[in-house]
């Protein structure tokens, strides 16, 4: 402590039950453990000194930015230093020419966009956690969201990081050069490494134009693959489509009681679809002619100006609050082939009952990517074995045990369903090559 | 040999001079060497069983695709085995549905964009070498090409590889799936790692929709500098760019007069841009407006129809064999922030005469990308002090040394320039972690 003190200053340094408190346990409330300490580095130089000072001391770190992951990888486990990268919070002037820009880890994903906004560009990367998730959490977990279908997750906004490893060396990869092929891409490796390779502690961001005209149906249809079969033609024929989400009747009718809203249809339908298109030119002509064309459409509803297209968006957003209600879920995302996202959808609350009789399973998420959510409501956080068969399940299918959230320590049991042992053993390679002493974030992942 | 014979059979195991001789030296002339043999394993596991044989004897890997490559990276140096995947050449069925495909190492990049285009689709990346070039070379080199501006290069198009590690580990990443936050992102390591950490065998390729309505504009402009301000409004103002291309008018007089060509233009200009643009539904009246709309702009000519789409190109894709019909040129490839092109393209030539006072400076490139070919003639192939100017010149104005060819052994010397000595550091631990006995591609890159 007294050496993280010389580095940083002793009130960037906290050490009482109370001040350290809230690190210690994830949004959730499902991970906490305790930290040593929790120390607020300024810059990238104190963050340097800081791995030093831990390296030498032996103690492990966990970094932590907004502290909204979902996996337990941003708090600590037992004795660690939490890194608390929120004072890295400074944002350059966009580069309106390249359409970039350079944020520091601890600015939050709404103050990029705010920036983005200002200079008539968007960010493409958006989720739920928005205002209090940072740049620095959002590249260490390779953060997905609402909009991965036109413009990629995190990682392909990304053209470079400034980071320090594990074993101090130090990586600036913030010039904005598109195109560099001078060897292993870094900052790729380090985006969704979790915390285990090193810190980032900066990121050179992609923007992407600002589209104004932008257009919101929800649609409702008789089962899952009706839906599905519709999103593929709708993939092929629209440009411009932003986001394609799934939602079903339990989890609809949840948000609509614990937010006092109307039914979003006049008819209630088994399943829900909200698309959202966005272009320079007005969308929403060639989206009601796609729409109407569908074979298996059932009511929609359209939305083009700005509050009602909240409104429409709010049966989706708040899926995760009103779980909430119902006690903390079990939060999993899986990512599938598009082919078998109905078959899962069907038989999945099955085999969840069948380990857990009292369980409920809410499914939502990006049927663009493939990807779902699958939250179930009461049971017992330390029971795993809902877990265990939702995760199987995926795999079986050809799917992934995470499409966002990552490992953390909440997966890490499964990793070995999507990894092969030669897989998991070149990472632990790579793990030792550029954090030998096993400071970062141990346990996390690997 | 015999070790290499027991696995893929003798006919595979070439040792005569006369065979080996195409596989040692590249297309350029430049670079060249001594192969102990070639052998080329039909399978994956062939793959394997030879990394092994060679590891146990302590023998050198030189993997080679279609042995297109620009900086030496492909061709032996001294008595390696030559490991060509081009038996690798299967390429499975396009999936519709994912819009993906997965094709093995030797599958050329023209072979993959028929397939594609046999289920109305497109393959992304495009160059001049697509009839030689191979899947296995692109991703090991994250080649990049004539449409980076909007699709981005082969690391963008890569969902996962197929590979043998140096240390014989497994990585077998072909499922598709869009979204997977598993761990460490193996694939992209690769992409790009120039053969120096394993062997990819096939590789798992994003495709895109298929555009038919496409216009091409040939644009004269007095300065460079007036081309970069069109080119970062057309950015802008345009949806649907596929390529932002840059002439000099020695070039296209160079193109002109080996290829019996007519002037493009009525009047010579001093720079010459290509545009392309593609949507699903004609881009040209927007495109035309844009063009008008511009100052700065001089003679313009559009073309519509493919035959004379493909007369426009002619000017900027002859212009790597027209620079040839001058001896083997010195070729080199960098990045530079848009900002500063002009200032490097006005500048260059003077250097380069510099230090070579008879060499011709030719300077072609992807201009939305920020990424100038520059290529010198009438320098002896080992007078590497051309070089030297260029690539320091391009670093100075915050620039790469390489945007696509990558650094092979042509720019291992300059790599420093590009890279930290903490990232080179890195990269080296990294080589280490997953070809710790160094038999794949030494003296490449490292």
């Amino acid at each position: 402590v007294r050496a993280l003190e010389d580095i940083v200053g002793p009130r960037h340094v906290l050490t009482s039950a109370e001040d350290l408190a809230p690190y210690e346990v994830d949004w959730t409330g499902r991970f906490r453990g305790r930290a040593s300490c929790v120390v607020r580095p300024g810059n990238t130089d104190e963050v340097a000194a800081v791995l030093a000072a831990c390296r030498e001391a032996g103690v492990a770190v966990v970094a932590q930015g907004g502290n909204t992951g979902l996996v337990g990888g941003g708090v600590p486990r037992g004795g660690e230093v939490v890194l608390s990268l929120r004072r890295l919070d400074s944002i350059g002037d966009v580069d309106l020419i390249a359409r970039q820009v350079t944020a520091g880890a601890g600015v939050t994903i709404a103050a990029v966009e705010a920036a983005a906004a200002r200079s008539g560009l968007h960010y493409a990367v958006d989720f739920g956690a928005r205002d209090s998730a940072t740049v620095g959490g959002s590249v260490a977990t390779n953060a997905g969201g609402l909009h991965v279908m036109r413009y990629g997750g995190t990682r392909e906004q990304l053209l470079g990081v400034e980071a320090v490893l594990g074993d101090g060396r130090r990586i600036t990869r913030l010039d904005g050069l598109v195109k560099d092929n001078t060897g292993y891409h870094l900052s790729h490796l380090l985006c969704g490494s979790e915390g285990t390779l090193g810190v980032v502690t900066a990121a050179r961001l992609r923007l992407v134009p600002r589209y104004d005209e932008r257009t919101v149906a929800l649609i409702g249809f008789a089962s899952v693959v009706a839906a599905v079969d519709a999103a593929t033609a709708w993939r092929r024929e629209l440009e411009y489509l932003e986001a394609i989400e799934l939602m079903l009747a339990d989890g609809v009718e949840l948000v609509c009681a614990a937010f006092d809203l109307a039914a979003p249809l006049a008819t209630r339908w088994p399943v829900y679809v909200l698309v959202e298109a966005a272009a320079a030119t007005d969308p929403s002509a060639a989206l009601a002619r796609a729409v109407e064309a569908t074979v298996g459409v059932g009511d929609v509803a359209v939305a083009v100006d700005a509050g009602r297209r909240t409104s429409l968006w709010r049966y989706r957003d708040d899926h995760t609050l009103a779980i909430n209600t119902l006690g903390p879920p079990h939060k999993l995302d899986v990512s599938l082939p598009l082919r078998h996202i109905a078959a899962f959808a069907e038989e999945v609350p099955h085999r969840v009952v069948s380990a857990a009789p009292v369980a409920r399973t809410f499914l939502f998420g990006h049927l663009g990517d493939g990807n779902l959510h699958v939250n179930i409501s009461g049971v017992a956080p330390d029971d795993e074995s809902v877990d265990d068969v939702v995760l199987r399940f995926a795999v079986e299918l050809g799917g992934s045990i995470s499409a966002e959230h990552g490992i953390g320590i909440a997966k890490r049991q499964w990793l070995h369903l999507s990894r092969s042992p030669d897989e998991i053993d070149a990472m632990r390679s790579i793990k030792r090559a550029l954090d030998p002493t096993g400071i970062m974030n141990p346990g996390v992942l690997l």
